[in-house]
């Protein structure tokens, strides 16, 4: 099975201030492919570091995905760099100066000197088009080894991956077979979940692995096979083995599929042509966020208020002054209206309500921070829970907001 | 000045199902002690693949911080590794026991053979507390190279580094002083800011680099310096540097502080005692979630109403159904009402709208995707700006929460 590492570039990837999302979007990108990622370096704008991790990793396996450092400013160095590793130098493309002209002919106060030097690529290289940006995207290959240079901004190297590599990469490699099967499973913490599944853990072949992904309370059961086989037989042995699994784990299964809460959610709705709608506090549009953010929600999401202010609580969720005043906002009472509140305000099938303390303050001995009262509100009933989280304010928003899906999915599946 | 390498194991960061935050957590607060991360690694729960990269990295330095693998169930496996690596056994750490025993007091139902396994660390290494969670925090020292071992965990490894690690490493080792001043720059090209500074960015002493890191929009400029000089002497020089700079990107400056741009926000808000709502359409409670996201923001952000739906636009926030039929949901009408629809709603000083086409469908010849109308209203005047935003559907909507956030900075700073 091929092997493959992946090396970002770029110094504000080594201060923190920037999250380098790119080498997972690559590492999935190629699993879907049969190509496994074995390592992924990130190292500094800086031609030895650059030189020695390239080294390495062509050391190791044959086929390295480098992002970054493809800009046109000084600190950027990777075209030269690679230049040096390759024993090449730098010629105009008039296929990339072409594409830049292109690019920029509504923007032309963007080209400049500093552009110019985008359509200054390695000779030796094989130039893919980069189709929505200016830098170059690269292919070098040379005896067996295989190395990609692709742009650090994210969009574009999903784009380059998707459009250019990856179909590259099908005709020049022999590929083998990865596949991943994920269970979601709820409400059991992990060590107690591996204890009683140990058994049929211990029973996978050696060329299955089961992975335990725990996040916001979820646990992903994640079972991956990798082999020479054809994908169809594969995957029918990975459904046998998962048969047997999921009667240990029944009364915490909620979910089959490897998607996120909120599509899970969507496609329920869908299908039932019913819609949603939520009112939050302490989430303060994170649900929002979750229900809008795939294409194709307008058809089953309506609206959120986010009511952080007690007022918007009263005025516009039509929470009484009394609940707020004898339980306070975060009781299972203010919830319940204003899950009620926001369905009847924004006419849904639908909706969740969210009040809690997201600290770091705010938190009394009765609701320390982290308790967070959640609500369903449906045609038939409206339940709510309390729930007490842990971590910081981002944290226990997060599990909050995704406890919320959680209920609202268990509803929909009843 | 020291140097450092991170090491996070994880299979799940290899195969783009996590993407890994400890990293960029690591190396910020290594930073603020003067400590350089040369390079990060991610490398799967694998003995072999952890034992060379560990190799490897004291090959080229003395200080490997090391996040992962701790958990209690059969894929972590960095502690039997760790002892195979210093050539040491595992052994019952009683103080460990303790602590996990009172952490799990309120749930013994986690307590089993497995977390068990949690209180059995390397002999050779010294444990330090994990406040927070019962992976063993670890510090193995030997012939001056040092590494310490975390969970992985975001909130745990976060916690280990701020209240164990750092003031260790304040204590074990000689720091250099590593200084950083960022500008934020909105409505340049980054090739054109380039050109228009590069005399300036020339002139720079050898310790001291300057960065380009784009990001929605805006680039942050930011100025390193490293030296064994005090922070004080270092500190005054930057500010020297800075004060020839801001002159030639005055037009476009927007802020002086690497903060985000909500913090900056609300900053302004609190010092003038005012408040702000918002409307949204095209984000989705981007807004909302930025303006809620830091403690203390309730003193001045009071709500949002996410109007996916135009029933929600009019029926919530008052938007004349005339507007909607003539003009349309995504149009400066539109968004003016919305603005100023909410902030009457919500009775806030200030209040910021947007409408626009997130995609990837639902673009037309006129309004193509990636049009977005934002809206800033005050109690004086009410400011409308048609955007046109690149990019993936989550890029489109950050870019333009972004951009609500920075006409409403510009406004406050009036």
């Amino acid at each position: 099975m091929e092997k493959a590492e992946i090396i970002v570039i770029g110094d504000e990837l080594l201060i923190g201030q920037v999250v380098d999302t790119n080498s997972g979007m690559i590492e999935k990108q190629l699993n879907q492919i049969g190509i496994a990622v074995e390592r992924t370096t990130a190292v500094h704008d800086s031609e030895q570091a650059i030189m020695t991790s390239l080294t390495e990793a062509f050391s190791r396996v044959d086929l390295v995905m480098m992002t970054g450092g493809l800009g046109p400013t000084k600190d950027d160095i990777t075209k030269t760099t690679l230049c040096r590793y390759f024993g090449t130098r730098l010629i105009e493309d008039e296929s990339v100066k072409q594409h830049i002209l292109e690019l920029y002919k509504d923007r032309p106060q963007v080209l400049n000197s500093l552009t110019a030097t985008q359509w200054q690529v390695p000779e030796a290289c094989t130039v893919l088009e980069n189709r929505v940006g200016s830098a170059p995207l690269m292919e070098f290959s040379m005896n067996g080894k295989l190395l990609y240079s692709m742009p650090g901004v994210p969009f574009e190297a999903e784009v380059a991956m998707e459009e250019q590599i990856i179909p590259r990469l099908k005709q020049l490699r022999q590929t083998n077979t990865i596949l991943h099967r994920t269970l979601i499973v709820y409400g059991i913490p992990e060590s107690t979940l591996a204890l009683r599944i140990a058994e049929w853990e211990d029973s996978l072949p050696e060329y299955m692995h089961l992975a335990y992904l725990p996040a916001n309370r979820m646990i992903r059961l994640r079972l991956s096979a990798s082999a020479h086989t054809d994908n169809v037989q594969l995957s029918a042995e990975m459904e046998t083995r998962l048969a047997t699994l999921k009667p240990l784990i029944q009364d915490y299964l909620i979910a089959e599929d490897d998607k996120p809460i909120e599509v899970l959610v969507g496609e329920l709705l869908k299908q039932k042509g019913e819609t949603v709608s939520s009112a939050e506090s302490c989430t303060g549009g994170k649900i929002a966020m979750l229900l809008n953010r795939h294409a194709g929600s307008s058809s089953f999401y309506y609206g959120t208020v986010v009511a952080y202010d007690n007022s918007i609580k009263q005025n516009v969720l039509s929470v009484e002054p009394s609940t707020l005043q004898t339980y306070g906002a975060v009781s299972e009472q203010t919830v319940r209206q204003m899950a009620d509140g926001v369905r009847q305000l924004m006419n849904t099938d639908w909706s969740v309500a969210t009040s809690g303390i997201a600290g770091p303050d705010g938190g009394t001995p009765d609701k320390p921070v982290g308790t967070v009262w959640i609500a369903v509100s449906g045609k038939e009933t409206t339940l709510a829970e309390c729930f007490h989280f842990r971590g910081s304010r981002d944290q226990i928003t997060t599990h909050a907001a995704a406890a919320a899906l959680i209920l609202l999915l268990k509803q929909l599946n009843k």
